[in-house]
């Protein structure tokens, strides 16, 4: 039986991962390929222990290397449990975030150094990539105007808070693109949702290709 | 103010680690040395919800590598909520199980490799060691006995297992007795735990006498 193909879906919130994930499995179906759509963190009843560990309102204050660990715990159940066990069975897996999003968000200057944050997954997870990564990009105004929404009252302190942060996050994604461009496509994804996936589908047509 | 010290006690179950780390406290506390005991796995609020997390019946089957993890995580918060924090102010720790106890209970053939156990130690809290290690030991002979009489109706089957299990965690506790001469110290722990006290202070007056 053919291996299942790993997608997954990354960048910042509200860009559209989930939306997309559905109108790529949809189009997978048509094609008779089964597919299974999954998400971090999460995606297990042991990950989701974990998660509202992480959550928990009585552990508020982890540190960070001990909130890295307990990610990377919930990304061993999730890869052991759910994603190994479908791309072996033939199926496709798209995840709505993996191991990107860590390096992207819990990186830089205040956490973990990428190399340790690669060394846990190693360690792990057998150091499992995604076979092909789709970074869902919008322009930094746009964010910007988005986030300024959301808290309408507090515009200035948590917008400006916030702005700093995802915007160190998109730099972060857009570096590991770069690096990776063999695995990584970068989407611009302030078009229509069917705009967007047709670019996905498009990217996707070398690897539907491969042979059985 | 000098540094406290950080001792730990290892050795496998029923061997009378808590009585000594009890003895060891009250004759560090009547040379007005301060010491806390403090225990793995738990020792923190975040740490002890780790634990459940591990014991929790809902989530009886962690892979072995999400459980390595987990304890890593419980770990760094340990250190960094309780043992870090007490030696800085200059109290001594005395730990009930630290690190090694992982190394000789997850570790060996079915588990993590040595090397990963101590990869996840040294981003979760620094790599941080004992500054001395008491590893209490009583014979195999002893530890047979007492597994046959903890389930007596069951001796052949549980108790055969778990002689085999024990027989690993003595002979890798061993191994990392004889590879750290300087940190570890053995003690034979079939004797009174009057004698056994004696025998860990005499191992300690040289650092008792260290200036400040």
């Amino acid at each position: 039986m053919k291996r299942g193909r790993f997608i997954s879906l990354e960048g910042g919130e509200g860009v559209g991962k989930s939306t997309q994930a559905r109108l790529l499995e949809s189009a997978l179906a048509e094609r008779n390929i089964p597919a299974i759509i999954t998400r971090e963190p999460g995606g297990t009843s042991g990950a989701e222990a974990v998660r509202s560990l992480l959550l928990d309102p009585e552990n508020p204050d982890w540190g960070y290397r001990a909130e890295a660990l307990l990610f990377a715990a919930a990304r061993a159940d999730h890869v052991e449990r759910c994603i190994l066990p479908a791309l072996q069975s033939g199926q496709w897996v798209i995840c709505d975030r993996f191991i990107d999003s860590t390096r992207a968000y819990q990186g830089g200057d205040a956490g973990l150094s990428d190399a340790e944050i690669l060394a846990l997954h190693a360690i792990g997870s057998g150091g499992l990539l995604p076979d092909r990564t789709f970074l869902l990009e919008v322009p930094a105004v746009i964010t910007a105007q988005r986030l300024a929404k959301r808290d309408g009252t507090h515009a200035d302190r948590i917008g400006g808070r916030d702005a700093t942060f995802h915007e160190k996050v998109a730099r972060i994604f857009g570096q590991l693109a770069e690096a990776e461009p063999q695995r990584f496509c970068r989407i611009t994804a302030d078009k229509s949702p069917e705009a967007v996936h047709q670019q996905i589908w498009q990217a996707l047509q070398t690897m539907l290709a491969e042979p059985d």
